[in-house]
């Protein structure tokens, strides 16, 4: 997007700064994969927020760029320990640090990156740490529940929408909200201000990841990077398999269990039939109505921000372009 | 220890506290596998180390709690992944948390760990926090980095005395002469008293694994808590292992590098073999000349604190008792 050109680029020469600085650290055992995940790259939307977050609310984005990296360093400590415990052979479409190296090397560069994260959190303004500090462990600790929270549900026979909501709140959306919320904290914005530009960017999150449940069935074939229900197939608990079974009446739940617990089916086979189910049920539009749901929440806190209007318009425009995507 | 009376119900109430709160948080796959491996115990010196490095410069030891509760679950989060890394199947005689649970839930309570430990900082003064943060997490990442010079060590043929003091000094030193400095932190304790107690414990600390791995060969049997000669079994590179290559000569280099690689000999008999080496080359004696030279380090800087007399020598008799035992 164009109008964060600037923050693209500060971001990309501290991410780079960063990078350089793990290349040439040792034991290289344990810096290499960090450098690594990192260089996979993807759309480091959580460290532009926090970048937007600070010049929302008119302070020099500058102040807000070691809370960006914290935000970035931490998000790949996740993913690379993510990766060991759904034993993902690929991440970004490039072999994952357990599979290229090894679980223990993963488990401890995973480690040190999560260090790493709150030393580069710790180069901010000494002034605005402990605040910083606050919203960036809580947040953390968010995490980790809502991975356990997933983790917990493959082995729940009853999840419900209201159980989805809440570990993808905590897995995925809140780290969204604390990436703005901590670029705020660097402006000096005030805490109900704060308050709203996290709500934001939290309910930006929920919608984000609901439609992704709805994209990785609905996607068009041939502009999706991945398999098209890759989540069917590895059986897992997303919002349209919950709401079909909300949604769904006696014979579609008994073919639903079916086809859920079957081993023989194949995979293109057991696509097909669960996506009829989905279609018979509607199950697309009770996610769709979710997402606008939250965008809309998301929507009136965006309007409570009392920040420059062409400012508050960009991001409007950038959140929805996320949301958009190929859906 | 009788002087320090006063600072274990200090301690002991603070990690109940946090124990309880552990206990009552959701989801409790995640939290009981903390609370689990703060319970299993340990004599809980580092986090009484802050205390009294907090006491020792006349401040009231109250206002390093949180860095003691800090620097006591960093060290239970460092254990539950090294459990992991090293397949231990028991921590201090109980079951290990991956082997209770399983890798998964280690890994992710681990990491919860780590974050609670960053959250139990930062309920320090404020005013603090950021250099506290700098000590501790400089030290989060030496930790890290000791662990992974351990595993390569593994693989590596030629590992020299000064690699390994390098290992130990990451891996175990550091995290006492962190305690003890962010007790003196809290203190207001001056950079240059930081730095000297900091040293004392750090050398201390040294000199305590190179006994501890005197102890494994040469402990009396009844009185070690686990098997003599462990490390002999485990192809441990420890410093008598080591030392022992550096003093043999040539035919007793080649029985150790049999004894070393041999996967058919009884383990009674590669201790005894073994301990006949490390006897013939006198590494016992050169082990403790080491962890003496560590110990006079760490006195001297004992011998610079500006403080109470008598509160330096209570912390003399600890470290020399420490360092004592059994050996």
């Amino acid at each position: 997007m164009q109008a964060y050109a600037p923050l693209i680029k500060l971001l990309k020469k501290a991410v780079e700064e960063q990078q350089h600085a793990l290349n040439s650290s040792l034991p290289k055992e344990m810096y290499e994969p960090m450098s690594y995940i990192i260089g996979l790259g993807g759309k480091r939307v959580r460290p532009l927020l926090t970048l937007i977050g600070c010049d929302l609310f008119g302070a020099d984005p500058q102040e807000a760029i070691f809370s960006a990296l914290a935000v970035e360093l931490f998000h790949n400590f996740s993913l690379m320990h993510d990766d060991v415990l759904d034993k993902a052979p690929l991440r970004r479409g490039s072999t994952t640090v357990h599979e290229k190296w090894s679980e223990n090397i993963a488990l401890l560069s995973g480690d040190g990156l999560l260090v790493k994260s709150y030393q580069a959190l710790n180069k901010s303004n000494p002034v605005k740490v402990p605040e910083l500090l606050k919203l960036f462990s809580k947040t953390a600790v968010e995490v980790c529940e809502g991975q356990q929270m997933d983790m917990n549900f493959e082995t729940w026979d009853k999840v419900s929408i209201e159980n989805y909501i809440e570990m993808i709140t905590n897995k995925t959306a809140v780290l969204l909200g604390c990436s703005l919320g901590m670029g705020a904290i660097c402006a000096n914005a005030s805490a109900m201000q704060q308050e709203h530009v996290y709500e934001f960017g939290k309910h930006v999150g929920i919608a984000f990841q609901i439609l992704d449940d709805v994209l990785d069935v609905y996607a068009d074939d041939q502009k999706f990077g991945k398999q098209v229900g890759g989540d069917i197939i590895a059986n897992k608990k997303t919002f349209l398999l919950l709401g079909a079974y909300e949604l769904a009446n006696e014979s579609e739940t008994k073919e639903l269990d079916h086809l859920f617990y079957s081993q023989e089916i194949l995979h293109s086979e057991k696509i097909k039939q669960v996506t009829a189910i989905y279609n018979q049920t509607h199950v697309k539009e009770l996610a769709i109505n979710e997402a606008n749901k939250h965008t809309d929440i998301a929507l009136k806190h965006l309007g409570e921000l009392e920040a420059d209007i062409s400012k508050k318009n960009n991001l409007k425009t950038f959140a929805l372009d996320l949301l958009k995507r190929e859906a």
